[in-house]
């Protein structure tokens, strides 16, 4: 998977990929990331890239003209990119569209800045417009770094066996269970007994209800979409009794 | 504001806040960003900071003392923090969770790794447990960046008169009107004639009129929180007949 990342600010870009997993899949050729700095390619004296809105209003909106003439040096090697804008304005991000998007060879990334870029880059260049939640951020640099890393684990053999379970944590539409390892007790608290079981019917009934608890007391809207067994509907409505 | 962040891996901070306006509040002493190595709180040996989950299954789970010791450690300096965990089982963050948490003074963030923290620490320590959105990332990391960012745009004197209007974008509970910038005219594609028309109160008309339109394609849960005039409403039932 090619990710072609422009922005504004490459250097915020230093650190978020030089860890972990991402870097172990770019060192193993089996992601690429490559940032642009839109900068480069505004053509006036002073490398103008943001400029006043027509109809007035605060803020500044990023230019057509630098924008266009980097999407069109990128996409002259990357000939299948799809084009992603980050912006508020998009669909939400989610799993699914990781899922979808990790099926993709090339992915070009725009970091929005300022009000937003000039409407004709969306026009002319963009294929989908993805926001990550309802919040406001200074760019959209931080949103790609989010995009590339979710898309990236999806990538095969980017997870090694052990990772690949919690790429799974969607996968049912349920929040986790919770975790415990060592030490068995800390300040008081005990790891509940029945991990200590080795009963592995009774450990997965255990946290399976765990799940369904603490989706139903955080996300309930998740459980209108989650894959639920008759067992665990009855569990629910013993849950909904208390 | 204060933030410290706890993290396996602080050298993903290296770029995120280096830039622009998170940069110049760091500069300015409107906010203090540091990171804390959870590494540094293990205690034996090999510095053992996650371990294997009771009851199996796959993935490491983060123990609870480095945490612990961590946790502890900075809270002696800092009485008043609010103390959030990043976890995709947290409640979803948001523009409201964001204002409540700008009113804070001091927050202390962790990210979570591998599959999850052993739960005792949300137990001991935990005050919130915040989501980005449902998807899977690789750990807390770049959950916390975005925390940090929307979380100090909303501290009195970061935003400067310019760039505050940005923050206001979800403040009526509409997605944005489409922004345009000079030139007039970029391969054939014109600039909306109403804008350059001068005329203030079309400009408004027309904006309103194109968020709505862009809400109700893109996000039409949004629509049911709004806040809609008479007039809203009316345009929205005249898109519904088309």
């Amino acid at each position: 998977m090619k990710f072609d990342i422009l922005t504004l600010f490459p250097g915020m870009f230093d650190g978020p990929f030089a860890e972990s997993i991402i870097r172990r899949a770019v060192d193993n050729g089996l992601i690429d990331i490559r940032l642009h700095n839109i900068r480069d390619y505004a053509f006036d004296r002073h490398k103008t890239t943001d400029d006043y809105p027509y109809g007035g209003g605060a803020g500044m909106v990023m230019k057509v003209e630098p924008l266009a003439a980097c999407i069109e040096t990128v996409r002259a090697e990357r000939a299948a990119a799809r084009v992603i804008l980050t912006t508020p304005r998009g669909k939400p991000f989610d799993q699914a569209t990781a899922r979808r998007l990790a099926e993709e060879k090339e992915l070009i990334i725009i970091c929005g800045r300022y009000e937003g870029v000039d409407e004709r880059v969306r026009e002319l260049y963009v294929d989908e417009e993805l926001s990550l939640g309802d919040y406001v951020l200074t760019g959209g640099e931080i949103a790609a770094m989010v995009i590339v890393d979710a898309v990236s684990r999806l990538v095969p053999d980017v997870l090694g066996s052990a990772d690949s379970a919690a790429a799974d944590s969607f996968c049912d539409g349920l929040l986790e269970y919770p975790h415990y390892t060592r030490p068995p007790e800390f300040r008081g608290l005990q790891v509940p007994e029945v991990l200590l079981s080795g009963n592995h019917q009774e450990i997965a009934r255990w946290r399976r209800r765990q799940a369904l608890q603490k989706t139903l007391m955080v996300r309930p809207d998740l459980l209108a979409t989650a894959r639920l067994s008759a067992e665990d509907e009855k569990y629910l409505q013993e849950l909904a009794k208390v």
